[in-house]
């Protein structure tokens, strides 16, 4: 073997290199959009915080579907669409029992159960129907799933219940009360869509090639699933539960941050001020905890390691700007919503998948792969 | 509902959207070299023709991950692991007993069990031992699932034979002919690697969340399932079989151009001159069908086919300058080989793959997420 050449040259301009992607605007979309700047978020023409605490996660995903809010007939349709569809193919619980036995990650059997729903539906189709089949399971399976895991028997889906609800209703086989379902519903409204992030990213660039919504789904799935995305959100409230008592955030957060530790739940590389989906979920989660939804005590701790953490870190990080991110509040609403925190992202990407399908959608209107350019860096040899 | 603004309008100037990314080069490689002007294709530092017909997959495969050739010693513990893991839990038989009963594409179920092989494997640990699970079990898939579909047992893998010869095996339960291996070693060869299409870029993508390869090997299996990019094997043989004889070659293929038909099978969105895959399965395909490994009759034809096709594409479309590509010699390799048209996708797969958990190991030691933007152009709405 005789090396020729190393690194080997191309013609092309060596700043066309965009390593991550960064400032390439790889998509125009109606879907949402994220002004870092202003702290804003619009999903689906609206400013979230109009309507992330108000509308039911049906409307939210009708309206980035349909690009319209529905009417009250069309609401009713799709409601009773999904919940028609709820009941998963009996090899798909089967394979959920075998990822029990093996105790997988709830993520791992959410991708793996997600990839075998085509058993029945009808995979090709790459349509609404297909869409809202693939929406209305993911909650059936991660229940199913957790249940199964737990040794409990999983509970069926309750066509009465809306999609929230049915969640909450299939984890714990109790019926939610209104504040946990209010809160369940705007968790799930808030975190919808977000511009290209890298899951959504990976669904656009799958269904660019003209294959079906459950292979977009699944990559989608698998993508989530990474810790620099959406697959580790635990940290944050386990600093909560180590602080313990307000008295101590402060003894406790100086000494981490003089040992040079991060605090988790703070920061985020595009929003510059409070990160809208935070400052939603914050509300949202004062309201459930103080209509009785969850342990308002645990909520009054975390308020007071919260501003807190923001004082000490103006102070420590100055000029960096650090405010409380979504994975703080999403902890702990889904905290007080009952759920543990191997269900946290698995939860996650039972709303974002409103949002992927919907950029399916919005891609296959364009028609267009999605396919940019390497550079070889690598040597040239003889063989 | 008040439409108070559309389209809205971002900060960003309007020139860095680049729909399908085109141009935009994203990842540097050391994997593989795709010169459209030239014709040329280098993967792993080795221009193509000069080791696709000499090497064994498991060869070409070590090259990519490792960056260079194995020793003597490296490959009998690369074939040794390969062949010690290729039989699949039994969960995942079940599954594709189950998607057999339904008749369900080969990708598909394809897709779907790759997915489950986190059952019995390590998926966090994103290495070279969990690659070469993957890689290892993708051919007993296919074959299982094949078997099964048609109403037959399944073989199980032979451990005395090299990953080609052993899939062939489980798909006949007969020993291949050393010709059928090695057309099949050349075959997987030539289609290892390719620069960044959708499905590597996929991987790409979803692996730079910090995720396991089981996520990146499914995401990039429901990309290549798409028609625009692996998943349209099959019309270039069947224009072969339509034209049945030689002497009907011109007139057939005349009348379609008259009619304003494709002729499937030619023609490349990169390669401006005979695209180097097509040249090397081209020769693969004569010397597997001279040593008696397929049908020499057929061979003939759709080399008058190809010609008659060149020359007339040169007369229709002139200065298009339309070349056989390499779909056309992959049906007929593979046709060759005794493979129906709904497992050319499948084994396509098969060796991509090896070229996918490559990419994977080199996006993963950049540390870097992807994650491009995207640009509102839908209304700002009143809730």
């Amino acid at each position: 073997m005789t090396i020729i050449a190393a690194p080997f040259q191309t013609g092309a301009p060596q700043n066309d290199f965009k390593p991550g992607l960064e400032g390439v605007v790889a998509a125009e979309t109606r879907l949402s959009h994220v002004d870092g700047q202003k702290g804003e978020l619009i999903i689906g023409g609206f400013p979230l915080a109009e309507f992330a605490g108000e509308a039911t996660f049906e409307e939210t995903v009708y309206l980035l579907w349909h690009g319209d809010l529905p009417s009250l007939a069309a609401l009713t349709a799709f409601r009773q669409q999904l919940a028609g569809v709820r009941t998963l193919p009996a090899a798909v619980v089967d394979l959920l029992a075998a990822a029990a036995q093996q105790r997988l990650p709830a993520m791992t059997a959410l991708r793996m159960a997600a990839g075998a729903l085509d058993l029945d539906s009808q995979a090709e189709e790459a349509g609404l129907d297909q869409a809202a089949c693939l929406l209305a399971r993911l909650p059936t399976i991660v229940a199913t799933y957790w249940r199964l895991r737990n040794g409990q028997q999983p509970v069926a889906p309750d066509p009465a219940l809306h999609h929230a609800a049915n969640y909450l209703y299939m984890l714990t086989g109790e019926r939610p009360s209104d504040a946990q379902v209010r809160g369940m519903e705007t968790y799930l409204n808030t975190v919808v869509d977000h511009g290209l992030n890298a899951s959504t990213f990976a669904a656009r660039v799958i269904i660019a090639t003209g294959t079906d919504l459950t292979s977009a789904l699944v990559g989608a799935l698998g993508a989530l699933k990474g810790p620099l995305h959406g697959g580790a959100p635990g940290p944050a409230l386990d600093m909560v539960f180590a602080i313990g008592k307000a008295e101590r955030a402060e003894s406790t957060m100086r000494a981490m941050l003089e040992r040079g530790e991060r605090l988790m739940g703070f920061g985020h590389r595009i929003y510059k001020v409070r990160d809208p989906r935070a400052e939603m979920l914050s509300k949202a989660a004062e309201k459930m905890f103080r209509a009785g939804g969850g342990d308002l005590a645990l909520y009054t701790l975390a308020k007071a390691v919260e501003e807190t953490a923001v004082k000490l870190l103006a102070e420590y990080k100055p000029g960096r700007n650090l405010q409380t991110n979504v994975e703080f509040y999403t902890a702990l609403l889904l905290h007080g919503l009952g759920l543990e925190t191997d269900l946290f992202t698995p939860t996650f990407a039972i709303s974002r998948a409103g949002g992927w399908l919907a950029h399916c959608f919005e891609q296959q209107a364009t028609g267009r792969l999605i396919r940019p350019q390497s550079r070889y860096v690598g040597p040239i040899r003889q063989w």
